[in-house]
């Protein structure tokens, strides 16, 4: 059952696409109280209970322990005491001594304590007066998540090829380069289906270019590597560059299509391309209008894209630099004690994404104008619906591959996303397993990390046992920033190892394919926490290095360097499938805990006892897959 | 058999004490090569070989897949993809299919690249033509590792309260406070034999003062504190305030005891005083001045100090800040494009610990000025020598807690170490765990981290699984950061938690001093990795997350957040006891996995066949601990 709650006029964020009655909040089943205008809600913890959710976010599965913040934050450093990453994801879901979930449906600030600062006591604290909360009770956890899903409408749909390999790097500016990594892959036998293009196809960072002497016929070269069975994916920013002349510039300014400030003229802020302003996308016309500009680049024969810096993410205003080098000229000649000193320091340390330049802006919202930070988390989620509408439009469903970085529950239905600019750290392996099973509560299926790493630097090592976990993602992309090391699997020592992990994954598209698809059609998860399956189970439940996958399977990826394998906790009997290139190997294991041995070129899955899952085999390209060459690989 | 190759004539460093005699670098057992004036050698690491060692260093136990450079660094992020941090500890030990250790005694930067670039090999790095090698052949790991640490002499001594409970936080900032912490640990039956006095006890940050407004009458202060049981450990800082009338000051630059600039003139940099000199340590009438300014402290009844900020951490210095003015004066009124923003924002970032700063330091070693860069994995150590040499003089040994954050192999003699500023994070944990083995290879036994984490925001549950590592380890001290969640073990719900598991902690004094004893005596370790006993037991082999403890114990702290215990491996047959207060209960465990449950208030602990541990019954002090009482605990 939900039961939808109301408070004052909430900011319509169409994340729930269910027609639910509006409950008074006098009626609400938790403790809460007003204080400063926020609205905040208890609940108690028993000893044992889970809170589940809260979709990409820091720390691990059961998000207790902790205090989170829903607001969208352009932050690289996923350290354990972060409380923001890019996505507000305002879904819970409390299992055991009770069971029920909440969505906080409210686009600004959102503060999740849950037994942070008192171990057996959650507190939600919502900056605002005008909201929805809908409470769902009834049923096992699985059933209030499907209930919560059925709520928030039917999960964004890829192509099929988005299945496949995907091989990224800030950046591949130019077609020598995309073709060399592409030619780097064929040589060494690594699958591939998608290689992307970051912001250095574009000219000078304008949305909707292409640097011609980069690539100097666009369409043609993608076509030509579409042919090749290669799908080329450009980044689209959120920031519009200020630039005379520039189409999607003159006619967002002629259209009033910017965000504004509060005297009505465009705000501005600096970004890639430098100064830049910013499409109102919470205003459905603006939407519509940015939409239709993604056809410059389908209509080169492109079909998928990821939305970025969507938060949004913003390096610098006018405003800021002049504050800034005005406390610097004020210090100019003077003896700098250490307080005025980190002050200095802290004054351009807090230049980017500052929240006075937050607060700088508005929205038109049917006609009213809106500050900002009463609507940031919709800011990216709209972005990525413009396109989506774009694209349902123009193609229909399953035809385009779209994901963001920044989103909000409602983009689900229109895109996947990935979870933002992680690092090369082996710790980023289980933070990528911990997000899968969360996200896809929050309605996101399509989705998964930067394999190998995005910031820093990564091994061989760390790649591969990335991968062998991103074998098992529906985004399975290798990502790298500008300035790391090279992490291509075909750049490493012996490539034949990343061919025998890639494979895997195509082996196994058929399989993760129709996973995905009965999750979206049944509002299921394809990831699921152990305790979900096995609730009595005190080890099982507690587990939070190893998912269930799907019906059939069980996942326990290699998270540690220098190891030649793991433990694993079998909480029933179940058959070690060892898989690698086209070799597969079997071992039957009993419930409890066993080592089990991985090489650096072998992806572990576990089997359910009298389940089976289908195994074609590998091919170079997801458009070459032999579906009539699929065996069964019964447990 | 130790074998010592000698290049050029290097600064003498005082690691190693035997004499021995040096062989021309021709002879050297490695490849090695010359490039660009630096000395590079390189071995071939078989599959399954471990390379142990590097002291307090990122990472795991095993150090291959990794790149570390030895330059002692003020770096509280201590996240895996670091190369860096306080100490530099050149000695590694390979063992598998060769078995060798290798002690780079060279003060200038050493790369240690442990295939890193290339998985089967290392390649190491020393930034200059000066050194001493040590190659250690012959005999087991820990043969090696006894042969090594003969060589450079006996580690420093701790009194026995040293191993009590210790409390620290920037800041206890005076009598009242300092009082409230003691009186909170009181009153919650909490053990505790040290508060700690971080850089507000001082005079605006003056060395060898004490701020007369916060503590009026010192001497008595301490001396009332040492009747109740409790020593106060002051930090002493490495940088000495600029200002005229300063004793300290006076002194150092009247008799030309500061770092130099190329002109002679005092380098100077910014600290927490502000403007300061740096005592040039290295000079031994340098240190044998700064040294007795400690009798300041010991006068007023201090037994015990931390040196800090002796990597030397700089924040800044005159000529930095000057650049960084003049760059952000230049860009006023423009127009800033990204390039500029970023090369702004990197000048403000970068003026902290600069390597522009570092080489305007020069050094008085035998008459003759050295740069500081030539030297610069010495300052702290001897800083840290100092304070130690006049400690031996006045007070003989075993009388003075003293340990440093910046530290060199040599600095062993004088003083342990404390792993400096971490985080909060579970990992932190672990990365506790990992450093011990290392650093205890290196000379240093005692040594502990900041138990609970410096950095951010702790939770309850976080403090308790760090103490109950922390109850093994010499320096069990509890320390946070200014403007963080309070940790005190009292300030938690429910602190009987933190008197079980801090009692156990006194319970097991007895039996830990006795192990430190042992292994300094017999140069050996207190803590090892699993591989060094089990050598040809693969999960042993790997097992990062356990340490032998001992020739009796091992020991295997939960390092999980939510968790209600853990897996363990057991090598052969042990008794898993666990200790909580006053509560002992013991279960026989076989060799293998087994999932053991470990509630907030215990601390796990493993007890080998036919071994036994002595203790005690707990007391509030060390001091208080009844010998009498002591009983065998047999597994």
């Amino acid at each position: 059952m939900i039961t939808k709650y109301t408070h004052g006029k909430p900011v319509p964020t169409e994340a729930v696409t269910a027609v639910l009655p509006s409950q008074s909040p006098d009626s609400f089943p938790f403790a809460c109280e007003w204080e400063n205008g926020k609205f905040r809600f208890t609940f108690p913890m028993a000893d044992g209970d889970i809170v589940y959710g809260l979709g990409e976010a820091p720390r691990g599965i059961n998000k207790r322990g902790w205090v989170y913040e829903s607001y969208c934050s352009d932050d690289p450093f996923h350290t354990e005491t972060k409380s923001s990453l890019y996505a507000a994801h305002n879904f819970i879901l409390l299992s055991g001594s009770r069971t029920f979930g909440v969505f906080v449906d409210f686009p600004a600030r959102v503060r999740w304590d849950i037994g942070y600062t008192k171990a057996d006591t959650a507190v939600i604290t919502i900056d605002g007066a005008d909201f929805d909360i809908y409470v769902l009770t009834d049923g096992a956890p699985r059933d209030i998540i499907r209930a919560f899903r059925r709520a928030i409408g039917k999960s964004y749909l890829p192509p099929l090829w988005a299945f496949g390999y995907q091989q990224s790097r800030w950046s591949y500016p130019d077609a020598a380069t995309v073709d060399s990594v592409i030619e780097g892959h064929n040589a060494a036998g690594i699958p591939l289906d998608c290689v992307y293009l970051d912001i250095d196809y574009m000219e000078r960072y304008k949305d909707f270019t292409v640097n011609a002497d980069a690539f100097p016929d666009f369409a043609a070269y993608v076509k030509e590597k579409r042919a090749q069975g290669i799908h080329l994916i450009p980044i689209i920013d959120a920031g519009v560059k200020k630039e005379d002349g520039y189409s999607v510039y003159e006619e967002g300014r002629a259209n009033g299509y910017f965000c504004k400030k509060e005297d009505g003229s465009d705000f501005e802020a600096g970004v890639w391309p430098g100064m830049c302003r910013f499409p109102d996308f919470l205003n459905p016309e603006v939407r519509r209008w940015f939409g239709e500009k993604y056809k410059t680049l389908t209509d080169c024969g492109i079909d998928g894209f990821w939305n970025d810096m969507n938060e949004p993410a913003l390096f610098y205003s006018a405003e800021g630099i002049e504050k800034a080098l005005d406390e610097a000229a004020s210090l100019k000649g003077e003896n700098l004690d250490l307080s005025r000193f980190f002050h200095l320091k802290d004054v351009f340390m807090g230049l980017s994404n500052a929240q006075e330049d937050y607060a700088r802006i508005y929205h038109n919202i049917g006609g009213t104008l809106v500050n900002h930070q009463r609507v940031h988390n919709l800011y990216g989620a709209s972005m990525t619906k413009a396109a989506g509408e774009y694209f349902q439009r123009a193609f229909g469903e399953g035809k385009i591959l779209m994901f963001s970085r920044a989103s909000y529950i409602g983009a689900h239905r229109s895109a996947g996303i990935w979870f933002g600019d992680n690092h090369s750290w082996w710790s980023h392996i289980l933070l990528n397993l911990k997000m899968l099973p969360a996200a896809n509560m929050c309605g996101f299926l399509y989705c998964g990390a930067d394999l190998g790493g995005f910031n820093e630097n990564a091994t061989r090592d760390l790649v591969l046992r990335f991968l062998a976990l991103g074998v098992f993602t529906p985004l399975m992309r290798n990502h790298a920033a500008l300035g790391t090391r090279d992490q291509e699997g075909y750049r490493f020592e012996n490539p034949a190892d990343f061919r025998d992990v890639v494979q895997v994954r195509y082996r196994l598209v058929p399989y993760l394919y129709d996973t995905f698809v009965k999750a979206r059609e049944n509002d299921d998860l394809i990831f699921r926490p152990l305790s979900l399956d096995y609730p009595d189970d005190k080890i099982a439940r507690e587990c939070e290095t190893q998912l269930m996958l799907g019906e059939e399977c069980m996942i326990a990826p290699v998270y540690e360097q220098n190891v030649s394998g793991r433990t694993v906790y079998l909480p029933e009997d179940m058959t070690f499938v060892k898989l690698s290139g086209e070799r597969v190997t079997k071992q039957p294991l009993a419930k409890g805990l066993h080592y089990i041995d991985v090489a650096l070129n072998e992806v572990p899955l576990f089997i359910k006892k009298g389940k089976s899952i289908p195994l074609c085999r590998p091919a170079m390209r997801t458009g070459e897959l032999d579906l009539s060459s699929v065996e069964t690989l019964c447990s």
